[in-house]
Formats: C-alpha cells, structure tokens, sequence
C-alpha cells in the first residue's frame, strides 16, 4: 500500500489545505498527463528553476516509486543534482477563473511537489530502463519501435532518480469564490476550460513511410483531429 | 533599447547554444503567450518550486521591465523572496519530437529563465498596477471591468517584483536531428505539434447576464470554437 502525500514536514501544505490532495494515485494520474517538469536545484548560492521531458515507475527502486530525470552529462544542473535535494514540480493548467474581483481571479489547474534527494543512476539496466521510460511517456510504445541507444550515445548521457515518497500535490477545479457581495452586485464570473491539444504528426521530409500506430495513438490521444 | 538576453555569467546558456535566443522581443512574446511561471526560492536548505499565475511590464520600474508575482502574505514562499535571489522560469511547449532513436527524441518548447533579486512591492499605487497587471494577463481588458480591491484584499496580498534583466531563452522547433544512418535506415521520424486550447467559457450558476466581451475574446484568442 503505498504512502498517502505529505509524508514529512517539508511536503507539508501549509496554506490552501482544501485544495491538498493525498491520494497518491491523483498524484500518478497527474504525472501521466503532464509532459514536461520543472526541476529546482541549487547551484552555488541560488535556485535554478529549467524544464525537463521525465518518466515514471511507480514500481521503481526508491521509495514509493521513482521519477527519472535525464540530460547531457555536460549539463550543469544535473551535475549539481546528485545527492543534493531537488525539487520536480509538475503542472498542468486546466482553466482559467474569471472572479468577480481581482482577488478571486484564480487558475484551475494541478500541481505536484516532489521533494527528495537525487541519485545518479549507474547501473546500466536501470539506465536503459529509465531512458525508455522518458520515451514512453513522450509516446507510448515507441520505446519498444526503437534501435538500442549506443554506448556513446549512454555515455553522453546521464539519469538521475528522485524518490517520489516526499510530495504534495493541490487541485483547483470550477468556478471562482466570489464575495456574496459581488455576486449579488451582478458582475459576470466563470471560468474557461484549458486544454493541450495535439495536431496532425507531421513527418520529416526524409520520413520513411506512414506515420506509425504509437505516433499517430499519442496524437488522437492528445486530441488530434 | 533593450538589453540583449543573457547579459550577465548567471544567465548565459552553456549547452545546446544553437537554441539560445538573444532578441528580447522573443522573450516578452513568450511572456504573453504563457500563463504560469515556475519560480524557484531558497527555503532553508533546498530549492522550492512553485507554479504562479504572474505578470509583465516592460516599462516597470526595473531595469529591462519588471515581472510581477503575487499570493498570499502568509506564503512561505513569497515570505522568503524578497532580497533572495530567485529564479522565474517560463515555458511553452509547443510539441513532441519522435526520432529515430531514443537519443534524438526531444520536445519543441520555449522557455526563459528569469534570474534577479525579487523586490517587495510596498507602494500602494505600484501594487494596484502589478495586480491589474496580473488580471490582465489572464484576460485581457477584465481588470478595468472590476470594482476596486478593498483594503482588506490588498493587505492579504503580498506582490513581488523580479527585473527582467538578467534574463535567457532557449527555442525548439521542427523535426528531430537524427543521425544519417538511422534516417537511411527507414525508421520514420517527424513530430507532433501541441497547443493550448480554451474550451466554451462557463458561466457561474449565479452569473449575472451574458459572458463578458473581454472573457469571449479570450477563449476566441486561445481557440475556442
């Protein structure tokens, strides 16, 4: 069974609780859906914040699952990622709220914290198994279409692990909480849906052949036309 | 004239320089078209990462303009950044890129990282601005449509200002950059675009009269049908 969120101090939501989520699984959900993740690190004396493509296993060797994160070895942040505590935030934007005051202007969306220190990931099966994972969850399946990653090609390239035990995760969803006051005054307030949508996959000119099934499923997915 | 982007060490991009944008009109485009940073602070030990709704002003009051936060007096987060470095990091992704090999996957994005000193905003008429600012990134034109905040909703907000100086951006776009042989070698390579799109905006169940022209506009300008 795993851990409900906001196992420790530091995941603890202080403010906004009634938009805490402790169901882990709302958790995995999310990290499904969203495609890219933005990691903190500390380098030298202050925080950066970069975006990065991530993958899953919630059967991964850490604590309740692990996140992978991957980069040039060359990279900077991933070089001050290991053993240090990172933070993987992961957002996704389902609307905007339109309050009947600027106070209750608001944003539907989810949002993960994912608090934890970061491992280097040397074993080789573990490597590859985390690279196709960031594949995968670009585009399922595609993994499994694909030649093996050289070992120059590994060699370049470097994965980090992040427990997923330390997060927290909130939820907005609806309308805006107007004041009665302003409601009763008449002001216009709603929110309006956001979604991602994908179009056509578009081939490279040099392409070989029709768009495969794993391409075209993500597409449709992603609500291609 | 503007400064060119990343001015200062803190801000130069070292990896993957082919990406690098220098023209700060591509910057404040981005800013427009994105709706949530990513802001990382220094809490304790370790970098947080936080999504938040913000705003811009080109001519604000800091050097290159001024980028605007907001939230609640009571958050740590925003307790703990003003005179803290913090970094602002904004990103778009604007699609999936399929290689040939696992090693060429890749995504089609931009983002900037915004790097500064945040700066408590305590003039009352500077923090009217940024707040109407913030409303209007959202949905333009809704700010002027509002009555006045009160005092009480103006004491509860804590507004931070980051200059958009020291500023970098990176952009993707197209196809994958496979190697030669495994183009020759047939698997098909392409990408699949991505966008964001707004639904029909939904009224509150009390929601005085028709939806505003301004909440139209912009679900028409992010592609509502």
């Amino acid at each position: 069974m795993s851990t409900p969120l906001e196992p420790t101090a530091r995941t603890r939501t202080n403010r906004g609780r009634r938009r805490a989520v402790v169901d882990r699984s709302r958790l995995m959900v999310l990290l499904d859906d969203a495609l890219v993740a933005h990691v903190g690190v500390q380098v030298g004396d202050r925080p950066l914040v970069l975006p990065s493509a991530f993958g899953v296993d919630p059967d991964g060797p850490d604590r309740d699952g692990t996140l992978y994160l991957h980069g040039s070895v060359a990279a900077g942040w991933l070089r001050a990622a290991p053993a240090a505590t990172v933070c993987v935030t992961v957002t996704e934007l389902d609307g905007l709220v339109a309050g009947r005051s600027a106070f209750h202007h608001s944003m539907n969306y989810r949002s993960a914290v994912v608090v934890g220190e970061a491992r280097l990931v040397d074993d080789p099966a573990e490597r590859q198994h985390a690279l196709d994972l960031i594949v995968d969850h670009m585009v399922p399946g595609r993994s499994a279409t694909l030649r093996p990653s050289t070992r120059k090609e590994l060699a370049a390239t470097a994965v980090v692990a992040v427990p997923l035990h330390e997060a927290s995760m909130k939820e907005r969803t609806g309308g805006p909480g107007d004041e009665p006051a302003d409601v009763a005054g008449g002001t216009w307030g709603g929110h309006v849906p956001l979604r991602r949508v994908a179009g056509t996959p578009v081939p490279d000119p040099d392409a070989g052949g029709e768009v495969p099934p794993d391409v075209t499923a993500r597409a449709v997915a992603l609500g291609a036309g």
